[in-house]
């Protein structure tokens, strides 16, 4: 059975060249009005989210989604067609103050790492030749909140090592402990 | 340097029975009234937990914690001293509802999987001889809010598997696979 992660990357992830230097985000609204956001800079964190928070294309298991300083994005056109998609929630990915566009998604982080936003990456549009590249997968059991089936997992989880995206049921290990630790800073402050 | 993870696995984790039917957990208070906890049968998914909620045995970085069916555990002497130590919170380890005693530590988890209670497994007195053993380690980068410094979480993770416990920054993905479809029944209901 094929497993499908997501269309930018079912057929191999391409890496980054390691210098890009950002790039304008552009949404696939047929109206004429494209929301565009305006990254500059490499984008960090890069990886496949199997949350249920994340905008997917169609027919896709995960998004794929990447990070960068808050100061390094910048809604450029029709912004008021972003809406929130979670202002305040238990889990960590609802944490994430978002906005919900297809193929465009800044993010804004309220209780945890302030210093960020994130931004999806799609194909076509949004991820830029040469930019950072996936490393790897969070939030990979939530997908059976989605509808996957749980003795669908297995495939899941061994499709994403064979593509070199390590699968987490939270995040990576050094956004965790990047989280633990602003966690522990604001603690004693 | 020496990892300590918790004394009762530091030495090497003693592996199960396989056949282990139970018996009574017994608290370490001197005052002549310990409390006793009753358990039928053997602990499933007992693993070292790094979180902040979970009772930790004086330099400890991790306790160890297993789970059995809530119909197989009873408080059998003392449960007024027990008290509840988190009745509803916003991560994945707070929204279990527990009783904090040292050494016997019974949960009953309130929103996710109902059917199960959990209860601290300790050296000396909590984990009876036989019982399953841990098999895992779970929110891993959570010692990091207990005071651990974030350079030290490679040794820490570096020992875990060394012990046979792989680090998981969650629980692990059989038992983040359960929560899913558990929330995915319960979303479908």
């Amino acid at each position: 059975m094929t497993v499908h992660i997501h269309p930018s990357i079912d057929s191999g992830v391409k890496q980054g060249s390691g210098s890009f230097a950002g790039g304008t985000l552009v949404c696939k609204c047929k109206d004429g009005k494209p929301v565009k956001v305006g990254i500059k800079g490499d984008v960090a964190h890069n990886h496949a989210c199997g949350c249920t928070k994340c905008w997917k294309p169609e027919g896709a298991t995960f998004s794929v989604v990447a990070v960068v300083p808050r100061d390094s994005v910048s809604v450029l056109e029709n912004g008021d067609k972003l809406q929130v998609v979670d202002a305040v929630g238990g889990d960590p990915a609802a944490r994430l103050q978002g906005l919900r566009h297809p193929y465009v998604r800044p993010h804004r982080e309220q209780g945890r790492i302030r210093s960020t936003a994130s931004t999806s990456s799609t194909p076509n549009c949004s991820r830029k030749q040469g930019s950072a590249a996936p490393g790897f997968a969070a939030f990979v059991s939530s997908v059976i909140e989605s509808g996957v089936k749980p003795d669908e997992m297995a495939g899941i989880r061994s499709r994403l090592k064979e593509l070199g995206l390590e699968p987490y049921d939270c995040l990576s290990p050094a956004l965790m402990d990047a989280i633990a630790t602003h966690v522990a800073k604001s603690k004693a402050a």
